[in-house]
């Protein structure tokens, strides 16, 4: 897949100028001085000769056709470039070109006839508006970068070109190497989604890093990513989640933010690791990059001094991560090798005065430990310390592992910690692959990172189930709804819904005189609820149409004729069609669930317990719908107030089972019906284990 | 104070060996070559003359009173060293040796005397077991370390001498340079707390910085960096807050960790700023030593690119900072200045190909607005970038504020994101000092840092109020039960206890026969609660000895007799006092004031809402007493379920006011007795605004 963009035989540059202060000019140095291996066809009208290439005066006169072609050439010509490219046959476009959706609406009309183009021939474009493609597989630096990226296994995307130019300026000092850097730039055909897919299972890539500012295409881009991080690791950074940053997107690019409790639960559910700073993405590229996977949570520690020790300890800990318990055979075997002032528990303190054979001991005792699920090593300048002869024992022992093969190869990380006295063995650490931070706790959060990856990798494939539903019955009342020119569903429509999807509701039945009422009351059983029930009464209560804690026949009579009084009163031409009897559901456990739907990543679930739980607590939790079992079990438990629902002080346990339902169900209905822009069930009263819930009230609210 | 450590106009020091490999030639090679001004004395019995100066068999034997010795003899020859020292006058020591509480029980008593040899003489000393004092004003590196720091303005102490180490090595090539650097090792006598009182007001240190593994006076402790803070920033790291981070540090120095909670209470209280990682130690202490203080929260950005843009954007809202407002004036600015296709509004997008004559325009127009308070300059590096000039011109204007005066100087802080291209401006950047960050999130969190200090300076300071109490009942009441072999208090005690420190209880009287109840009931008012009243029988509710809801004369009667008839069957020789008639407090919402001990830190009260606001939400929030009227507010306000007092759902808001009463009068009982080890007040409850709170129940234990 995009084998045209990422190994093309050939490149054509379209508007590879002679004039160096020009971007073609620079695009076509980039291309020749790093060593592209295929042909190379400078196009441009008046030029015969650009850095030593034979130049053509346009893609129609080229003597074969180029899979790629990289358009620099001013936005108004792009289109007819386009239109060349596409009739001489050639499958990839990289348009470097600016000048379109971002600059108003004619550069959006500008881009709309580009991609006409380009789906027109069936061929891929990566842009406009970009800073180019590098590929150090194919050794093609596509771009006008001012640096050719290190090599190495990161691939990495961008919708901002100067956070790509940001960080191949600072890659290429730390030491850190790409497989495949891009420039996303408009992405109005190949975005990230389509990155994704083709970077799944790349040999060249170990992990896959991007920078977005809003995802094109939300509910592929879940369902891509969830198929992918299984493969690969994917870190994404997310900006503009704040209202502030928002707005200053859509000054930017014009790409539209979703909201933030979207996009977190986006992330978690497609298992995509979320970095926070740009400094967490490379913090934790690095240890994917070059160490093999983690296979628990058990950490330890190698040290040369105690307050290092305690912070990386206080770290593991803070993150939710083990810090290991050894074997005996372990604190023997380092009692044995070590002084005694040392300690050889869990952090091991080799003490100040280290040289590196100290290190060989502790840290290959470590590794040697069943119970240990990778190293962290921590160094401190000290007077008698041998710093390039401790970085070379770290990377031999590392590398002993996979030569020694059999049992499971553990990562090594390390925080080598100072700078002056550290050069040489920086230099080590790196070119044999061992990830060093300045400072434990980025390596203690570097290790959280590959640890909530393994835990994702071993997440059972999500079931999904699918009720047996009545989907006509909704279609048909949303479509009588509409008919009268409302798109907020009433009490009685509402019921509709969910009963179509089984969802269980307080038994209910319209009477329509004051003997039915009786007849239906004594049929449903005490107390019950009476509802004033009319197209053109919407606030039932407000005029009293409501009446609860009916307990008799007489009470049921009375009521009836109150209600049909007051709402006469209020309304004598109102279309009464009667009034609801209603079974009055015993008190249980109020939870609620809500359902809004995201601009770009689709209905979104919300879950919570009601009330005050919800309102002033802030206690909800969402998950992009359609839900797995396994997501919505996952959803209901993660709320703060879930041993609540569990029971607390001898209570018994909620019917968790059914709240689990009614999600699933809600989940169906709304990945069903797209219309439905936001919906609420709260009530769901929910009884003890085994009793079931109920929904007391929903509202629907449908798409205009 | 401490001027014979930090400013001796000579130095002995003892063990200073011609051998070059011990410690104590290199500590005097370190006094000697960093050009220490004063007086030179190395103290050794059999050399006569090392690095240049004449050597002296004993301190007796100096030819005049150095103000400081430096120690660095075995641990056996140190005692007589010490005594040595103080006869002859000497009034600072600095202790290097190892070998002290940090290895044992003996090492423990070996300290113990070496303490009451320097408190005999009114010596003042700095360890045993530390790498020594560095002091950049008095130009004396007294310490073994290999690097002399930097100059600057930053004050260190750290508990580790490896951190030190690893933070010099480190801080040499960053460019961050110290006023005074020391380490402090087992603190038998200069500690935390005395270098905080010797570096308040220091003209030379404008920010103090700490790595903490244990505080050893608590209360001391945060009194005096309340006043310190009040005057210089000081920003702390506080290790071994976890639970294996205690066990690490026991197993290090033996220093006994406190807990999480009452650290978090005491930096609060006192207005350090705690630092969670050391990067973000040194983060936040760059801002304070280059910058001059922020006035507000009002972040101006101005940036050559949009993604950066987007997110500092973010950063400044996660971080609770406000993304600044521009006059209009400041816009139509820009826009005359700027481009077309720049964004004029915040944050300022000066465009990718922007040389540093956009950036003036930018910052200059950002500085003079009255609506900023801060300036975060970004910048990546472009193909038209003038990276040095740019670097200029921030430090130019940024300059020019102070020479323009009369105006708030604001300060500005930059992201340069790359490496290598950015070398000479990082440089400039530096020496002009201008704190610089790789990652704008990074420059973000140092401005919140300084908006979260200008807050604790803004602050009044705090009320303390003491209320009329009764503390002679209070110890009567606590011999009284020592007296009785208990530690914990039964319910009539600690009702004793909370009357006589004026807090309210439901009325209450004993009864001695039916009649009595009867009539004490009557006056009371029903409904009553009747309790078994005997030193025999603590938990009065397993033997039915509590009736509650009695509701008439008749009632009492009855309940009388069926309780005491319990309690005689439960215990035939029980000593039985009588019936505790009580008024039955009507429903309100429960809260609950809880006391515990730190043993670091002291008394440390918790306030939540009863029930599962505090067993299920841990919705508790902790603070240190004693409290101001203050500090009891905001730990009122700072629990989540805050609203819920303060009113929602049309409901009355609760009576807060006797809350505070509650907490402030707890907080005056555990000060006043300190032998209070737990005390918890739950449920109080508490009425409506205006009707006051109850203490329902009170249970109190002394310590042994």
């Amino acid at each position: 897949m995009l084998e045209a963009i990422f190994a093309p035989q050939a490149i054509a540059v379209v508007g590879a100028s002679p004039d160096e202060r020009k971007l073609g000019h620079t695009v076509l140095r980039n291309i020749v001085q790093n060593n592209f291996p295929g042909a190379i066809y400078p196009i441009h009208p008046t030029a015969t000769e650009v850095l030593g290439h034979k130049v053509f005066a346009s893609v129609a006169a080229l003597p074969e056709t180029p899979e790629l072609a990289v358009v620099v050439v001013p936005p108004q010509a792009v289109l007819q470039v386009a239109t060349e490219c596409g009739e001489k046959g050639v499958k990839g476009l990289i348009v470097i070109t600016a000048g379109f959706r971002e600059v108003g609406s004619e550069g959006r009309k500008l881009e709309d006839e580009l991609l006409a183009i380009v789906r027109r021939y069936g061929m891929r474009m990566v842009g406009p508006n970009c800073l180019g493609v590098i590929d150090n597989v194919a050794h093609m630096n596509a771009s006008f970068a001012a640096l050719m990226p290190l090599e190495g296994n990161i691939a990495f995307m961008s919708q901002s070109g100067a956070i790509c130019t940001a960080i191949l300026d600072w890659s290429v000092v730390e030491g850190i190497g790409f497989s495949r850097f891009v420039s996303l730039g408009n992405k109005a055909d190949v975005d990230e989604v389509a990155l994704l897919q083709a970077w799944n299972d790349d040999p060249q890539s170990r992990v896959i890093l991007a920078y977005l500012e809003g995802i094109s295409r939300g509910p592929e881009f879940i369902q891509v990513a969830r198929q992918v991080t299984k493969q690969t690791p994917v870190i994404a950074i997310k900006s503009g989640t704040t209202d502030a940053g928002s707005r200053a997107i859509s000054s930017h690019t014009g790409s539209l933010a979703g909201s933030e409790n979207a996009y977190e639960a986006a992330f978690r559910q497609s298992g995509i690791l979320r970095a926070r700073t740009m400094q967490d993405v490379f913090d934790q590229a690095l240890i994917f990059a070059y160490q093999p996977l983690i296979g628990g949570d058990r950490i330890a520690i190698v040290t040369n001094a105690g307050g290092p020790g305690i912070l990386a300890t206080d770290a593991v800990e803070h993150a939710g991560l083990q810090l290991a318990r050894f074997e005996r055979a372990t604190i023997e075997e380092l009692h044995a090798q070590l002084p005694p002032t040392a300690n050889v528990y869990n952090p091991i303190d080799i003490i100040g005065d280290a040289k590196s054979d100290r290190y060989h001991t502790g840290i290959k005792a470590a590794l040697a430990d069943p119970n240990v699920d990778a190293v962290l090593v921590l160094f401190t300048p000290q007077a008698q310390s041998d710093v390039p002869e401790t970085a070379q024992v770290i990377a031999d022992l590392t590398a002993a592992q996979q030569a020694n093969g059999g049992e499971r190869i553990k990562p090594v990380v390390t925080s080598f910690m100072g700078e002056k006295s550290l050069g040489p063995a920086l230099k080590i650490l790196n070119e044999r692959h061992i990830p060093n931070y300045p400072f434990p706790e980025r390596a203690v959060a570097a290790l959280k990172a590959m640890v909530a990856y393994k835990q994702w990798l071993d997440r059972p494939a999500g079931d999904y189930v699918s009720f047996d539903v009545d989907r006509e019955r909704v279609q048909r009342t949303f479509d009588e709804v509409r008919g009268q020119g409302r798109l907020e569903l009433g009490e009685v429509e509402a019921r509709e819904v969910m009963a179509a999807y089984g969802m269980r509701l307080p038994e209910s039945q319209l009477a329509r005189s004051p003997e039915e009422a009786v007849e239906i009351a004594n049929r449903i059983g005490y107390p019950v609820v009476l509802k004033i029930s009319s197209p053109d009464i919407l606030h039932k209560s407000d005029i009293g149409g409501v009446r609860a804690g009916i307990e008799s026949a007489n009470e049921a009579r009375d009521a009836y004729e109150l209600i049909e009084y007051r709402a006469r009163r209020y309304q004598p031409n109102a279309d009464i069609r009667g009034v609801l009897v209603q079974q009055q559901a015993p008190k249980g456990r109020e939870c609620l669930v809500g359902v809004s739907r995201d601009p770009q990543l689709g209905p979104m679930i919300g879950f919570g317990m009601g009330g005050i739980y919800v309102e002033v607590l802030k206690d909800v939790v969402f998950r992009l719908a359609p839900l797995s079992q396994q997501e919505a079990q996952e959803q209901i438990e993660a709320i703060r107030s879930f041993p609540i629902l569990r029971g607390v002080r001898g209570q018994a346990p909620a019917d968790i089972p059914s709240i689990l339902d009614t999600i699933l169900r809600t989940s169906q209905l709304v990945t069903d019906f797209p219309e439905i822009v936001e919906m609420d069930i709260n009530p769901l009263m929910v009884y003890d284990h085994g009793q079931g819930s109920i929904v007391l009230d929903a509202r629907i609210i449908l798409n205009d």
